[in-house]
């Protein structure tokens, strides 16, 4: 069984609800990506992804999907009127709240799937948290890891396509093609930075970086030569490779 | 114009929003409805009345929809596994760090659609924290006002049609029939508040209440009279007189 | 039995206060009401009232009376120097700490007298909280239920008497005559509000206002006609519509 | 002039508080005094040391007075059901919103008369913060100086008659006689405390203690010799003297 | 026993650890200290002290030493850009953390050694919260105790050597010459504030202060007659009368 | 120039520390390091290695060095009496709290060196805060990338050397090798995991742990060929690789 979560009646949960099975939250952003994207893309990346999943490998994994957290914390691009951001506190404060409420159902597994890397070490973080104070198991998994965090971007992006690059860009388009003007788009990679040993996107030094601090412009990559065609491919990859991932977080256990 | 807000571009928001604009935030639960109806009642119909707005007069009056806050304060619910609620600081801080956000736009009025009537107060608690911090002009409407705050149930609930009662199962029937089981329900009215001249419902006094305090099933109301022609008829009436509404709001001015 | 709850002795606690007990708080204001009134006016109108009622049925009731809580959430006169106001967050954590107290003794019942019409919707939002988190019941009485919220106010002001208004000073003039200054009051009333069907004090659409919004004198309603005598009748009247209420709360149970 | 603050109107507040005036806001508790007192010793004592100052010397330094805290930190008492505390936070709150408050006159001079031992730390602690972030000049007085601060207690207590001791019995005597049952009371001494050179109240060793830490009626001191004759002879020495504080607070200035 | 707490393994840590066990916490400040002194005094005067406790009596006593807390709250300096302040809150939220980390050992007593008098308040609140949520028996000690609660200052100073004056410069003179540049120093004794019989350090009356209220130099005393041999007088006696008082809270029982 | 930043004197900051200054902070931990290690692990290894960076390097980069951290967020292992851990929330605020102060100051550069991996996520999250409230450029380093974030261990521990495994265990056998019990040390890697393709240390999906979920020995690795000898080549390694990231970071700028 599986499905959408908030489609359950109240006094079905006890018996619905088990041990194994999986609580999928779609964390996503409402923020500003370049000239050529709507702020939707990481919420509608995160949401279209888990319901790909859900109707992929839902049932046989007793995946049962929230409803998309659509605001999270997108500080980096405060400087941009119109992102909508939440403080870290205030993040914390809602995956702790869901955690707790979660924690009242025999439910034991709950997988965060980001689609903001700005949030990845928060919801890292919250990992433990939650697994400390209400005693779930916690997972953390990415429809494109981001490169900061052990992913890939293309070769040709130097590594950097973070924030509205070739990838990312793809994949909106083939799920959103009327939501892109890839006419606006330019290379926007900060190539000084790929000379550099130590500090730079997956590097051995991490570092505070705002989304304009290395152009006004405020994306990370090169967008133009984005296809829906490579998004296609990227998505169908991506929900692929996660069901394998849930498959194993279903079976995992801490001891034998 | 009006729309989505998160399909806007970064770069657009400066044009595309202005001090008459009008952003509209959706507010649902996920929470217990009892046995007939599923826990996400009250997103779904702040969604769906929030969307019916856009279209009928979102163009003209410029309104924006954010994407709905599905998780809100619903504590009262607490006692039953399952359901998902928000501390009061949580989503007051959530309320903060979006309004904090929107007022770096041009927009100047938000519009909280609230779905839920566990967040009456607290919402209209935030409309004036909103307007003193972020100096937006801030309004609170619902598809259905909550007979607690000035609203009405029927006659035949005595008054106290307040969570998963005649009117809210009907819209709900409306919309998704499919996930109605009114076979399930029974008349859950506390008759004996209505001897009450003071503590009730709407009463001079009001109560701190959960809902297993009347009855351990955790409706109140009586949804068995409920069908989906009489909750077309209540969402019709209730878009119409909201965009009209909505149409007061535009044109508000504190001073001449 | 009934009094000052500060009067009693620590050992004496556990013997006098009893699950039938009431715990009264008055919550008042220290805030700007107009160049007609003083600060002191609803942590005035507060105490006297909650006074009167231990007087009138407090020994029959079994009411104990808690020192007026003098300063509350006055953040609508934050711009007039000289208010003194709790942010909400502050508030809620003195209702909570003082419920909590509360909760170690055998008294069950808490009732909050709210002399001040901003403080409504958290003071509401507090029932709950102190219910849910402290297992009290708790209700909220109002010397004068705000319009805003249900009450009335006088037609020829058209509803919107609601700080400083007819019916406020006229009250205060009965309790404090010496601290009026009428010749100094003109009429305030934000006539403009009332061509609106929805968005209005008391509408179906409520707002957020700062007091200094429609006017910078920050008094709504009009005063000039104002006297003690009304002010009187309208005193005595609430304190024996309260004793009514209370004897409702004395007797309230959730379940049978 | 001089006053009480809250009689003042909204639109005089800038012409008759200056620069020289003194705010005072008496904090006293509602907390366990042992079997002879009542839990309203030291909002009493505060509020009657208070006003009487203001008789006295309040036109010539132009002190206005606050509504008295009446509620404070008080729980080294927690133990004692009835017994109503703030947490520290909670308190540092009140006392921060206050005093932003009062930033906004202009006023500068803010004096807390603490009339509960319990809060010494906490308030000199406000003090500073205060200064630091509303820029006012702060001072901290008190009715009886605790032992545990530099103050004194009779010999025949050791110097212990810290809580509901022979000298706060007195005071509160004079002030309240209806309310004082002394039979009920007898030494209680922590005799072994003395033999202490460093760790004792007062010593060069300050501990963490609770109210019932040295003996269950929770009351520290020998109240048997208490009489209202020696309270009032307390009482006026200690409004004399402070009146004296006072005079020195109104011509204090850091810098010549 | 005892030692260096940190150099315990996990595994030891129940049998090593007993309720007669004393675990000392040094608390430092890094904030300037004027011109003649660098920013780590208290920092290197509370660690130096404790180190030699527990080479003194540390065995004795079954003394463990925690890491010197470093940064603690001083921001009466925080006009002077360098000075690391954490807030008040910060610091009480360290604290609580420790306490309730070192409430899972069998050790009960917890001693914090102040080298910074502007933590002095904070700790003694502290030391309750401690007591009250940890239930551990909690101590406040100092190498020298400010003269603002019940210490002493050199009569040539008025009492008021506070802040970088003649005891401290020495003890720190003592501990590390290389580093005090005496020849910078200058006589800076407000003296007009020893005319005061109320408000002044030490007196009945406690102030809010900033390290630069009374001088734009910052420090509060008369160091010019600092020296090492004085400096050396003064550690050995606060070591050899710490060592007595620790004494003392070994052997500290509340109860017979 | 170069050296430990509480050295210097208040006056000379403003002349000493200018942008190209370089804040170095050492962060630690005090928890349990299974039978074999003390619980000052994380704080020796950090805080040797800052001390030797600076020693090498520290003049030449202009490196001044804070004190050590020495506690922090260790709340995997708080199911270990003796370790001490602060919640997440009180390290980000003594982080803020730090870099609030340290933005007063003309340096701009702070990096963190993290000796614990529990911290890596929390801080990477904070390198954010500091850069967007404090303006502030911000990084993190560590004498040991932690291999789920993108560092190695040993082959032999199928790359989960990650808590008192035989990297560590050598470094710290090199530093401070009386401190050592190897002959307590078993092997504990959690074979089981190496199976996962993706959900292990270092894989795509990250999940939430607490030391004790694989083993109730708390350490995972395998430590029993740890020596002195490889310490030392990892050390000195380190020490010569961070010295080349702090010159990167040198020369760091986010704009040419």
């Amino acid at each position: 069984m599986g499905g959408m979560y908030e489609d359950l009646k109240g006094p079905e949960i006890p018996s619905v609800l088990s041990e194994s099975s999986i609580i999928l939250l779609p964390v996503g952003a409402i923020e500003q990506h370049g000239p050529h994207l709507p702020m939707s893309v990481d919420r509608v990346i995160a949401e279209k992804t888990a319901e790909a999943i859900v109707a992929k490998c839902g049932d046989e994994l007793d995946i049962w999907l929230l409803p998309t957290l659509s605001i999270s914390k997108s500080n980096e691009h405060n400087w941009s009127g119109g992102t909508i951001s939440l403080r870290y506190e205030t993040l914390m404060a809602v995956l702790n709240d869901i955690g707790e409420s979660l924690s009242k159902t025999n439910a034991k597994k709950l997988v965060l799937l980001n689609g903001h890397g700005g949030n990845t070490t928060l919801l890292n973080t919250a990992l433990r948290e939650l697994r400390l104070n209400h005693l779930l198991e916690t997972f953390l998994i990415h429809p494109a890891l981001p490169p900061a965090y052990g992913g890939s971007s293309t070769e040709d992006e130097l590594g950097m396509g973070i924030h509205g690059g070739r990838d990312e860009t793809s994949v909106f388009m083939f799920l959103r093609p009327d939501l892109v003007d890839l006419g606006k788009a330019e290379r926007r990679v900060p190539e000084k930075l790929a000379e550099n040993k130590h500090v730079k996107f997956g590097g051995s030094v991490s570092f505070g970086w705002l989304s304009n601090d290395f152009h006004k412009d405020g994306y990370i990559g090169d967008p133009t030569g984005a296809s829906p065609e490579l998004g296609e491919k990227l998505f169908n990859a991506a929900v692929e490779s996660l069901c394998e991932a849930l498959s194993e977080i279903k079976s995992f256990k801490f001891k034998e």
